[in-house]
């Protein structure tokens, strides 16, 4: 048989014929045959194998074969043209409520995608995203050979719910090597991303309908996690340091918990002072509360040592540590992963039990060797050079064409740089209506109001610039220039 | 650089020095080479690389290197072993609170998988499991290389939130050949399995706190992930035909939707006939209800003809289609799928642009592939000759050892059999109690009543047969004989 096959013959494999049933092979074969021509899966003026190609397909004699097609020539749902085979036509008398429906063979394939909506190209600012034209597609390519040519049996039979072993080891060294988190494989879920994690926390640490802080301005979609999960949000203003607990547990003294990005307050990117750190574990503490520190892009810090994790500094259980590998490494992986205390271990095993692993068991094992060889850690450090450079060249093109209209935010770490207007610009146009403006310059902007709960939101840019090389960071910046002061 | 590194040489990748800062490289490294000992990432008793090999790894002169070496000697955290190199020693006052965590570097890699919770060894019964020894590893794997050696620019760009172009297409041609359904490519949403299905249904298509009717006995997980979606679930006990919506609508007027599994209930095994199914569908009309039809394993049907799928004969758009492709392909996809009706579609899209896309990126081109060219048909027109002898050996082995006490369900499809306790010995002991003493003998029973919602849960037994060659059947059939003769 061959690897390639048209359309029409690809549906003929799904002929079932059963030889135990009273219904004669070749009634069989026209029934199901007529039922692939009525609902379009052999669309009008597609060519049928030849009979001998059908019975050797079919594993039925070519009597069978024939005597069925003869059924359906003479109820004119197929016809021979001479020389050249048999076609579908569309002569017959279809029933009522027989559908006919479009042909989307032109569309099958990989190397004509179907476009069914709009594409998400990817514009100048977008944030979040790695550069994929980078990653090691050829070494991930192979290692992926390596490990599913032939998989091992335990790769076949072995789903721990909490992923697998061997990825679970991997993450627990990076974390020690990068982050300065002493944890066990035993702690880490292997999860689909930071919603699933969440949902593996508010059911397996928190009550339905606790209190649960978050920063404001912050991570939406993190925010909507712990409502799915039956928890209530509690956004807290962010100060010029960052988080600050005291306000808090003022705002929400019921709060059972808080979700805080300490290494760099997403979106506005302030590293959390370690006072304010040891503020945090100690409401921990004292109100028997869990923080839950979600570290999204740390591994890119571009100057000054990174503070270790939140998590390297507690002593009693009282956080949950959440990573991702999708801005890292890449997106289409959709992998995370979280480190519990252990004293959570149990809850969360519960409701990885009731609900199914999370992840792709397909990826993880990949993912693990490409860790335990090294091969993340060179990546990883290419890229905090690249992005790096990128900073820098995003940096110095603002400051050159648009220093008197911007104000930048820190940027000595991630992926993305917050941007401010200046002085009278403020009051002229508010940052929604700037990014509808851009939208049609080619560039995508993140509002920073988009980003806040409530009435009380700061006006600014969130510019990404990992996934731009320079030309187009330079020409994006050109642009901005133009809706900016044009 | 080497393609493999030793653990020690992988975590000093981590070390990133910075040339703007006012501390010297040297400290820098020193500084950070001390936090790798101290975390344990660069256990006691490694072997550090030569200085020149750390100069050129991390671009730095020797003399950084060796002055930063210096500084860990004289500290006592590093020692020189004469002719044989530098090596990580316990000798330093380690500071209060400094943790040494355990040498996990043993469990690195895939070779040496770390076992860190028991291993989930397939026993016979267990259910929905394909057999993956059958799975196409190395044509899968071939696929997957074609595409990702050299990613298409649109492969990294485009991430349609409903899921791969392609492979919806594909999936659109999979259901009309196989299932009967006329559907588009717009109204299929790619997910990571039945869970998410109804996450983004339960979103999009009900109030918070709206009934659904749920078949009793049935898919416990489904009904979990109903009722986390902010749904009230109501049970409703399975006649011998399977789902009786006028039962449904007298336990509860006020349901708006019912899940249900026409082509084969799900564990009973029946197909629910065409008058039921156009009762549902008069239902839906008339209450404006929606119908989630659950059609999980409906491509392993081995003798009669398949009823086509609930939703083919829905003109309303009152059917929203769940398929899966953990039972039929690979549970380590994660991968399934929804088909909604046009009215929905807005909503289910504003669900997922406020969640993000469900399903990993990585598989769904390859896979997109795999069945445009045929190979998904023939490969689940594999499994099904298999499974289907599989079948007649189960049934065969039952009937010879165990006829006088097991009477054995509907064996015409899918990939397990019912079996229920004959006479007397229905009421010795429960299905639990046999189940349990049935993992004694290396079996995996699910007992028939862990289905059940409810005081009223018929007892039997639940058997997967698909993921077990004949050997292995016929050996559990025996020790099933063992356990419940003896």
């Amino acid at each position: 048989m061959q690897a390639k096959r048209t359309a029409a013959e690809a549906s003929l494999l799904s002929v079932s014929l059963d030889r135990k049933v009273k219904t004669p092979l070749h009634a069989q074969l026209a029934d199901q045959l007529r039922r692939l021509i009525l609902n379009g899966r052999l669309p009008v003026g597609s060519k049928l194998p030849s009979s001998r190609k059908l019975s050797a397909e079919l594993s039925v004699s070519r009597v069978t074969v024939v005597t069925a097609m003869d059924q359906l020539l003479s109820e004119g749902y197929i016809e021979t043209r001479q020389g050249s085979g048999v076609f579908v036509t569309v002569t017959a008398d279809l029933p009522d409520g027989a559908v006919l429906r479009p042909d989307y063979s032109q569309g099958i394939g990989f190397e004509k995608p179907f476009e069914m909506s709009e594409a998400l190209e990817i514009r100048p600012f977008q944030t979040a995203l790695p550069d994929l034209s980078l990653f090691p597609h050829r070494q991930w390519s192979r290692t992926f050979d390596r490990i599913w040519r032939q998989p091992d049996a335990t790769l076949l039979t072995n789903q721990d719910p909490f992923g697998w072993p061997a990825l679970r080891v991997a993450i627990a060294d990076h974390l020690a090597a990068w982050r300065g988190i002493a944890c066990s494989p035993e702690q880490i879920v292997v999860t689909a991303g930071t919603r699933d994690a969440i949902d593996l926390i508010a059911h397996g640490a928190f009550r339905k309908d606790d209190t649960v802080l978050v920063e404001n301005p912050g991570y939406k979609s993190l925010g909507l996690a712990l409502v799915d999960g039956g928890l209530k949000v509690r956004p807290v203003p962010m100060g010029p340091q960052g988080f600050d607990i005291a306000r808090g547990a003022a705002l929400a003294p019921e709060a059972k918990g808080a979700v805080v990005t300490p290494s760099r307050q997403f979106p506005l990117g302030m590293t959390l002072p370690v006072a304010r750190r040891l503020d945090l574990l100690s409401w921990a503490r004292e109100t028997d509360g869990l923080l839950i520190e979600d570290d999204y892009d740390s591994e890119f810090r571009y100057s000054g040592a990174p503070l270790p994790a939140l998590m390297s500094l507690d002593e009693h259980g009282a956080v949950v540590y959440l990573g991702s590998f999708s801005k890292v490494l890449s997106p289409t992986f959709r992998l995370g992963f979280l480190v519990a205390p252990h004293r959570l271990l149990d809850a969360i095993r519960n409701r990885l039990l009731a609900t199914g692993p999370r992840a792709s068991f397909l990826v993880q094992p990949v993912l693990a060797r490409f860790m335990a060889e090294g091969n993340f850690a060179v990546h990883l450090r290419r890229m905090r050079r690249v992005y790096g450079q990128r900073r820098d060249v995003l940096a110095a093109a603002l400051a050159e064409q648009l220093g008197d209209v911007l104000e930048m935010g820190d940027l000595s770490a991630g992926m993305h740089a917050v941007a401010w207007l200046r002085g009278d610009r403020k009051s002229t146009e508010t940052d929604q209506e700037i990014a509808a403006r851009a939208s049609g310059a080619g560039l995508f902007l993140q509002p920073l109001s988009s980003y806040y709960a409530g009435k009380t939101r700061t006006q600014g840019l969130v510019l990404g610039y990992a996934a731009f090389d320079d030309a187009r960071l330079i020409d994006g910046v050109r642009r901005l220039s133009g809706v900016l002061n044009g």
